[in-house]
Order: structure tokens, then C-alpha cells, then sequence
């Protein structure tokens, strides 16, 4: 049985002055049990689509991997909700010791930088690129116009890999991260150049997601939404030109403005 | 040093055509460390004001305590964000074993559901409470007035404790499930009846986030955002009726319509 990222449910559609009964799409939530070397690695709930570059951004995101060559293979078996992936390498025990755990549909390892030593994984973005405010305001249109299952059910995010003139990959998940782990799965597999690059995404900027950006090795990330204060502390120490509230023609340059042609001469 | 909920950033605004350096509040990013009877239990994020009630509604969520009588004490150190919590029982080692994890901004423990035994803690809710549409669209109106940080900061969620006429009790956090479980400690702490309650919440329905609410033990959930489909699987298995998209003059009812007086001749 194929998974959708979508299902049909049946709903009393109250509208104006209007009831009822009609059947709508709305987005599908999938367990996903990602099995490393034959052992349960960790389970997590995501839209079922792009599962194999899912895996392998999340396998780099919590640190089990720094490039696609160290997979030997990833089989997916969607109709059960396991992913099974073998790597040239053994774990380390310690590795292994801390990380059955189940991640939720929003969450990422990245949470124990503050409390954990993995501080070495995120690490210090050295990106030259550039990025014009216009740019930018056209980058979110096309998120925005290329982002269908957002339009459809809603309750889901996209993230999009893009220079500075258009999208190379658009992704999209329930889980905030999990859309993040797409794109990343996706330039490892595609051993994608990032120095040119930036993430466009629509959702919020927390301390998760900038690392997140870190590990990947952008500049650059433009949201839609709202950073917390503690992503932004993040974003100054890792060199990260993170840009918040970007609708129409708004946005909040919150970090590292270098990058940003109009603004470099704020904020030194 | 106390902590606030909202922290000032310098910004480079762009709006229409210029660009100005402005202070702007953010939402707040606080980690906390929960400790049980002396040992260290989990950490989370979230917005920092109502750690007592997070924490209470934090434990009855993992399933800890059922009770508000069977905390001892709660101490808050806010400056180095821990809470001591004593328990007058001894935790059972089992419980123990598999505790001791990190617990991010978005995410509770019901993610185990579908893995673990917990299958009991999700209660099926008997409430016989009844709303009406008009009543709904009213209270979805109240929590938008009422949620002061979304407005000023983005990025925060609300929900909030209802009766059909009114706001009991409204919580913020970054965290959904945060705000949730600000709710639910609020609830066990003033022993609130919930028989004639219902949450009214500005976050999207997850299974974890549907979860939670069987475990307050609410018998409607009155979302601003959609659902998922396992979130809806799981509110037609347990009794709950789910309504998303509650928005001006518009809402969708996806589960047990018979306590929503205009519906009830629908889905049977």
C-alpha cells in the first residue's frame, strides 16, 4: 500500500450562513521507524513523501552521517513505516547509547545544544552569498506559489533550496524540521554546492531550525514567520543572516546583514 | 534574574520601500529542566512565565501524576531555569528507565502512542457538553483579542480553558503543546471541572496535540488550524470532537458533530 500526503475526511463545513457535508483533503501524519544497521534508531511522524531524502537528512542532522557516501543503502517500506538503512561504518556504542528516542513531527536533535557537547556539529556558516531585498520578496511568491499541499489542507511547511533567482527543490512536511531534512537529504544526495544558496521556508525560527540551517551550511534563511530570541543569539554566533516576516513586500532583518545588499550598512 | 516573555532585538525592517533600524519585541526561548524527587527527569523549551502550571500540566501529560495532591513542592528557579519537583511517592524504576529525554518546543510524550503501551492514559471522553456555532465563532474571537503576544511578537500559541459563554483561563507559549499543558496544570491545580469545558486553541491538530486534550479530558477541541488525519482518527476513536479551521465566520467539524447543537443531523 503507497502512502499519500494527503487523505480525504468527511466534514460539516460551517461557511457564512451555510452547513455542510462535504469531503476535504487534509494532510496525512505518518509514523516512520528508521532502523540503523538492523537497530532501532528512532521513530518520528512525517508526511509520506520524499522519505528516502528524509532519512538521509535526518541521519546527517543528528550526526550519523556527514556525506551520502557513508550509506550503503536505504530501503523504504512505506506501507509498514520503516526505513531501513545500512552504512559502511558501525555505530559507536556511545552513539547508540542516547538515541532510541521518538522525535515528533517538530522536533530535532538539535534541541540538546545547549545542554549536550554537540556544539562542534553546529557549526560557523562561512557563506559569501548575496541576496537583494527584491530577491528575496520574489523567492517567498514562488515558495508561496509552488507550495500546493499548504494551499489544499494547510498544516504543513515548505522549504525550498534556492540562489539568489529561483528554487532548485521545494519540500514539504508537517513537521517543521522534517521539510528542513528533506531539503538537506536532498543536497547531500545531489551533493548540491551551498555556497550559493539559501533556504526560503515557511515556518517559525526557532533555536532547533537555525541549527538546523547551521548544520546544512547555508547564509542565508528567509521565513515567513516569527524568530524566538534565542534563535536570533544563535543565528549572530554562527554567522546566519536570518530574515523573519517575509509577506509581501515586509520582511525583518534580524542577523548578519552582510549578505543583504540594501541593508549591509545597518546593524555594524 | 527573572525571566520575560518577550526580549527586544534590533531589526532592519523593510516595509514597502524603506528600510529602517527599529527595536522589536521576540518571543522568548527559555530552557527548562524538569527534576523529580532530586534527579533530573527532562528539559523543554518554552516561553517563560506560568513554569508552575507548565510544569504541574507537564507531569500529569507524562503520565507522572494524576493529581494535583500528590506534588509535595514545586520550586521554580527561573534564573537558571530548573524546577524541582518532590513527588510524595517514589517514582517505579520502569517509569524512570525511559525518561530521561529532551523535550522541544512543539513536542509531549504521547508521540508513543502508536509504539508504546500508553494507550491507556488516552481516556475516551464522555462529556456531554454542547456549543453552538455562534458560541464557537465567539470564543475563537476572545481568544484572538485576549492573545497579547502573538500580536506583538508572532511565533506563540494560545489556548485557552472555555465554557460555552466565555474564557476560563487563556495560556501562551511557543510550544503547542506548552500552552496545552499550561492549561492542564491550570486545570488540576483549581481542581476546574471540565465536564462542561471546552479548549480553544490557536495550533494545528496533531495527533500529540489530540492526545493531549483526551488526556485533559475536554470534550471539544475548537482549533484556528487544520488537522491532520491520524489527529482525526484518533478524536473519532476517543470521543472528541475536533473542529479546525475556525476562522471569522467560518469552521470545519470533522468528529463526533452530536455536541455541536446545528450539526448533530450530520455524519451519523
Amino acid at each position: 500500500m503507497s502512502q499519500t500526503p494527503t487523505n480525504k475526511w468527511k466534514v460539516i463545513k460551517f461557511d457564512e450562513d451555510s452547513l455542510n457535508e462535504i469531503e476535504e483533503e487534509v494532510a496525512a501524519e505518518f509514523p516512520l521507524t528508521v532502523m540503523v544497521n538492523g537497530e532501532e534508531f528512532a521513530t518520528m511522524v512525517c508526511t509520506p513523501e520524499n522519505l528516502h531524502e528524509l532519512v538521509v537528512g535526518f541521519l546527517a542532522s543528528e550526526g550519523l552521517i556527514r556525506s551520502y557516501s557513508e550509506i550503503k543503502s536505504v530501503h523504504i517500506d512505506d506501507s509498514l513505516g520503516f526505513a531501513h538503512v545500512m552504512l559502511y561504518r558501525e555505530l559507536d556504542e556511545d552513539r547508540y547509547d542516547h538515541s532510541k528516542r521518538f522525535i515528533g513531527s517538530c522536533c530535532g536533535k538539535s534541541r540538546q545544544f545547549y545542554f549536550k557537547s554537540d556544539v562542534q556539529t553546529a557549526k560557523t556558516v562561512m557563506s559569501k552569498m548575496s541576496l537583494s531585498i527584491e530577491q528575496g520578496i520574489s523567492l517567498m511568491k514562488l515558495l508561496e506559489e509552488q507550495s500546493n499541499h499548504f494551499q489544499r489542507t494547510g498544516g504543513v511547511h515548505n522549504a525550498a533550496l534556492c540562489t539568489s533567482d529561483g528554487i532548485e527543490a521545494i519540500r514539504t512536511d508537517i513537521g517543521r524540521h522534517n521539510a528542513l531534512d528533506k531539503i538537506y537529504g536532498y543536497a547531500l544526495q545531489n551533493r548540491v554546492r551551498l555556497a550559493d544558496k539559501l533556504i526560503v521556508f515557511s515556518g517559525r525560527i526557532s533555536s532547533e531550525v537555525l541549527l538546523k540551517i547551521s548544520k546544512i551550511g547555508v547564509g542565508i534563511l528567509l521565513s515567513k514567520s516569527a524568530p524566538t530570541d534565542l534563535a536570533l543569539k544563535l543565528a549572530d554566533d554562527l554567522g546566519i543572516t536570518a530574515i523573519g516576516f517575509a509577506r509581501k513586500r515586509k520582511m525583518n532583518v534580524y542577523t548578519h546583514p552582510e549578505r543583504i545588499a540594501e541593508a549591509k550598512k545597518y546593524l555594524t
